[in-house]
């Protein structure tokens, strides 16, 4: 089963990457962009085939390795 | 109008990253896990109202800075 999982920093957290990239977009000519977040975006098989249970590692692995969960979200999708 | 852009390595890259993630993984007790690919995941704001032509702005943006097209894809996700 293919999983995606999404880690962004939560709201009010700084993003100094979206701003760098948020300035180098207006220095290159490219306007009317604001609010400018990267995160990261992490795919992954497994194998377990219960969507529940794979869904229930996932946010073990989240909670565990992937993610700080301090500063960041994540958020999982599977597909079958 | 809200975009997601997802920048990811294209197939037959070797992705260094997501093998570290794979191997802590494991390390952590998690198994039946394999192919973990990591890539980025950027949300911004665009002012640019009609689709067609804020896909056609993000695109150049993924061409110019966002995304190494020689090794990575990218994805864009318009959200109205």
């Amino acid at each position: 089963m293919k999983a995606r999982i999404h880690i962004t920093l939560k709201t009010g957290v700084l993003d100094p990457q979206g701003k760098a990239i948020q300035s180098s977009l207006g220095a290159l000519g490219f306007s009317g962009i604001d609010n400018v977040r990267q995160g990261k975006y992490i795919e992954l098989n497994i194998s377990e085939s219960d969507p529940a249970k794979a869904e229930a590692e996932l946010s073990r692995m989240c909670e565990k390795l992937l993610a700080n969960t301090v500063i960041e979200n994540y958020a999982i999708d599977l597909e079958a």
